[in-house]
């Protein structure tokens, strides 16, 4: 089995958050109440990309967690020091080699720049490197 | 509405998908018979990261599609010239401006620096970004 790497691949974001969360500790789980309505704006330059996303979508929103430390291997799940220190592939820590940040959210409103969505946990100024249709997530191509 | 972009990001693969699919053609749906197992090999040095997934478990899978056209910004979906010119991010086209593909698969055997798994539908060679549980996709942090 050939374990070399392919090189680094560059990313660029579509989009920004812009939310009343601006401090990370206050982002995680709302309560039932969900996190505040969301705005997300794209770059102008991708309105043909853009363009069919539509009030009452459901969708996927990739984000670049950029807060998050990318030297961490291990984490003890929800920051509960009760649990075990535990490989980060398997847990959803922001933590990790590569911080992307997987999002489902209802889009709430949409305009030329901008997306207006519900339940978006993520601080104020957050990348986004792309959003997909909810779907079925088998048949990826 | 702030629509300042941040800046670029560099994305490090953490492994590379090992599959007998080699031609991006026959990658998509097989039919209800899904696709063959594939291996994800592991960087050695991400071994802390990896430990705690296992046979069994259901995860995302999070590729780099590295032969997308990332200067596509609509397509027919599915490749269907008699479905409307679309927005690239209301579809799950491979091409688009970050092209991240989301895979869900079911683990079937972990060893030190690869894990087995069912249903990657990803070609020989494609970079693989990040791994998480599936649990839900709400309250991601």
């Amino acid at each position: 089995m050939n374990t070399e790497m392919p090189g680094e691949f560059i990313v660029r974001p579509i989009g920004t958050v812009h939310s009343p969360i601006s401090d990370p500790a206050a982002a995680p789980r709302q309560g039932d109440e969900g996190a505040p309505d969301t705005w997300i704006s794209f770059a102008p330059e991708l309105a043909a990309a853009v363009r069919d996303l539509r009030p009452g979508d459901d969708v996927l929103v990739f984000t670049w967690l950029h807060l998050a430390d990318r030297e961490v291997l291990a984490v003890h799940p929800r920051d509960d020091l009760s649990r075990p220190l535990t490989g980060v592939f398997a847990t959803r820590s922001s933590h990790r080699p590569n911080p992307i940040g997987l999002h489902r959210v209802r889009i709430l409103g949409a305009e030329d720049h901008g997306i207006k969505v519900r339940d978006l946990e993520a601080v104020d100024g957050t990348p986004v490197l792309d959003i997909k249709p909810v779907l079925e997530i088998r048949n990826e191509r």
